[in-house]
């Protein structure tokens, strides 16, 4: 394990004349956001928060970090949830909120580039109201769009539209050496030599430090509409998953969740959910260019589901009923995290197919270890989010429960030929589950590309997987 | 540079008890074609030619081959432009033809599971037979879908579905230390560690052998329609390029080609095109669920054409009619290649809006160098293929008239922020390019990327980039 240098004051001096106009924070002006994410357990504080505005910032930079030795660790909006922004070596943060303009729209290659502090609310906004459309939906519109990057995140849209990746073009990045390459760029398409865009995206800020992105746009769709349909159980609800999918209906969102998910939800929101009666849940969206067009679709989806099992297909084609349904999912883990007051969280992708069997046994959990299990997630592309709560828990039993029954689940999921991780990454969180899943000489090989990228060990250091 | 071990009895004993049953070829028993590929000038035999039919085969030969230090070559069905798979150091070739069978079709998953020695057409045909649909449709269907895979093959519906990169769900691979690993699996996303699945697919065969892939199906499109579009020139034809991607109608295909190019084509097949009256075409397909809604889009967007200057629309909806146009359309490389005897290509990618300023850059090229060119291509994606035509030239004037035009095209690009290859590769002809393109840091890069899953350069060796 490599060792880090402790800042001095003389290190503090350089980094100030790099960092102007008062963009280092050191001691108390640390806000103590600064050492945690949104969810992990992990706090670790850096003794300096830089924030650059310029890829020659951050060139200058890493050049100085390498040579000092200096753990390094990018940040975005600190939106995680598996600790990949937390300074676990201390060292430097690296905030990349200043970097938050938008570069270029060009309309003939459809694509913006974008600085990545830009927050993926704002990007959607922009390109919105000029009816284009960024498909990549993570349920926190508040990250950034390097955060994004950084754990590939998906979202609601990835059934139809593909997760964050899929929406990349080009990237500028920085490495550990000061050297500053674009990757790819506005062309559609590429087999120019080792694709190493997509080597960059999803490797938590490990590898090299992302100062643009080129993001792919396209039109935006003239219609959407909404299905809420109801079930008499989980696996009822689940096993119409592959029919939808097999069908010509190409959905958008294909999402399910449990009667105490929206419950905690109605809670946390103090609103209603259009209906709660029902034990299990799917929504299902579909857009399109006409109404004609996703009319003859989702009456076709909703005989589906009626003829295998559905209670009743609640129809949302209004922007309110939309907006009540879509806002109240985006709040489903907050409204968990309040009714738990701590929780853990699993963010596996299995084959859909496997999804209903999953949720039993995370439930059979309950029982087994004493702790709440809750779970909602994207049935249509099998990635599930399943909280262990710890409500009145002791914090012993608490620590103790939610360990065995992260395991159990992981375990399960390898039993499926599962991936720990649909979209939250691994972070600090979830190494040992990564090890264990892929096996030494999958993580060996990913240990040696990161040396090639990072010779010193001084990026993001211990994410992902901890380094010999 | 690394040398290599020539073989001689002993291995070839050695070969012989891993590849039973008469799959070890060598001396004259080694067919011709194994020397080459379809397009490329390079030529070379290897000393041994294997037929593994396992992975487990695969992983003892590469073992065996690392120990000994013997050059291996993957190899599919040879029909890549750029030298891929010619064994420029000799040694062993590793003919994948023989793993070639369809392993799984799992309706839930929506997926596929095939070896690498699949031909692209039998996968087609498989799925089709089951209103399945696998979408990547490079214009060589006998092409394996190991190839596809080495080169990230794009072909004629990248506008809507993508590239092959976009249907590989997971991949077996064997490492040349004779690991075999699986990277990712069915599972429809995933955020857990380096993506070293996308760092294999497009590594054409140097960084280790795919040995499975797991293929992402989509529901078959009931209907398809295609529209043949003339304009006064190529300008015109390209500049309605981005009105209709800006607009709402989706077009799976929009190529651009020029009336000599048609005109080869239809000498090779020696059948009529359904028009080729007008300098310059655009071919638009569309496809959908129903008529209705496709009709509804084709519209709008032979509207759209109208409006901006073309002469005509062709409406192929029947069978018959689509069928003459698209097989036309896949036989125009045949077509100029019978009529240039030798040719040389440059399959760059720019920015879509670049594409008629690059072709009449390429025109511009015969007064100045004597050298026919003819080209078609990608509208839709921006990726040119662009031919230099032999002809009548006198071999020396050839050799240096197609390095003049080459190296014209390639700093054009650059220009434009192209890239090197599109979809065909960059193997052993576009070497020098790449490295000019890309520049010292980045091929360094792909260098020790190269080292880390191939210490002793045995795989595929001096292909993409040299070793130092």
């Amino acid at each position: 394990m490599n060792s880090y240098t402790r800042l001095n004051q003389e290190h503090i001096k350089i980094l100030q004349q790099i960092f102007t106009q008062n963009r280092v924070l050191f001691g108390e002006a640390i806000a103590e956001e600064y050492g945690h994410d949104e969810l992990s357990g992990m706090i670790a504080m850096p003794q300096a928060v830089v924030q650059p505005l310029s890829a020659a910032e951050v060139s200058q930079l890493l050049r100085f970090a390498s040579e000092q030795q200096i753990a390094v660790t990018p940040r975005g909006q600190g939106t995680g949830l598996v600790g990949g922004c937390v300074p676990v070596c201390g060292g430097i943060l690296l905030d990349m909120s200043k970097m938050n303009h938008i570069l270029e729209l060009d309309m003939d290659n459809l694509t913006l580039t974008v600085e990545p502090g830009d927050l993926l609310m704002d990007v959607a906004k922009f390109v919105e109201e000029r009816q284009l459309f960024y498909p990549p939906d993570p349920g926190e519109k508040s990250a950034s769009i390097g955060g994004n990057i950084s754990t590939n995140a998906g979202g609601m849209r990835a059934v139809k539209y593909g997760v964050t990746r899929d929406y990349i073009r080009g990237l500028e990045v920085v490495l550990t050496n000061g050297t500053i390459l674009n990757l790819s760029g506005k062309v559609a398409k590429n087999s120019s030599g080792y694709d190493l865009k997509d080597l960059i995206i999803g490797s938590e800020g490990t590898l090299a430090v992302v100062t643009k992105a080129i993001l792919k746009l396209v039109p935006y769709p003239a219609e959407t509409i909404s299905l809420l349909i109801p079930f008499a159980d989980l696996s009822a609800a689940i096993s119409t998953v592959p029919l939808i999918l097999q069908s010509r209906t190409n959905p958008v969102a294909l999402e399910f969740f449990e009667r105490e998910t929206i419950m905690a939800a109605e809670n946390f929101l103090g609103k209603r959910f259009p209906d709660h009666s029902a034990p299990a849940y799917l929504l299902v969206s579909f857009d399109g260019n006409s109404l004609a067009e996703i009319e003859h679709v989702y009456e076709a989806a909703a005989e589906l589901c009626l003829k295998n099992g559905a209670l009743d297909v609640l129809i949302a084609d209004t922007t309110e009923r939309k907006e009540s349904i879509w806002s109240a999912r985006s709040a489903f883990l907050e409204g968990i995290k309040a009714a738990a007051g701590e929780i853990d969280e699993c963010d596996v992708v299995v084959p859909r197919k496997s999804v209903a069997e999953f949720m039993q046994f995370a439930h059979s959990l309950e029982a087994e270890y004493g702790v709440g299990m809750r779970g909602f997630g994207h049935a249509g592309d099998g990635n599930l989010h399943i909280y262990a709560m710890r409500e009145n828990m002791q914090e012993s039993d608490w620590q103790k429960g939610k360990k065995a029954v992260m395991e159990a689940l992981y375990r399960r999921a390898e039993f499926y030929e599962g991936q720990v991780s649909g979209e939250h990454g691994i972070g600090w969180e979830k190494q040992d589950y990564l090890l264990e899943r892929l096996g030494e000489a999958q993580i060996s090989l990913m240990q040696a590309v990161k040396l090639v990228f990072d010779p010193s060990c001084i990026l993001n250091p211990q994410k992902i997987f901890k380094m010999k």
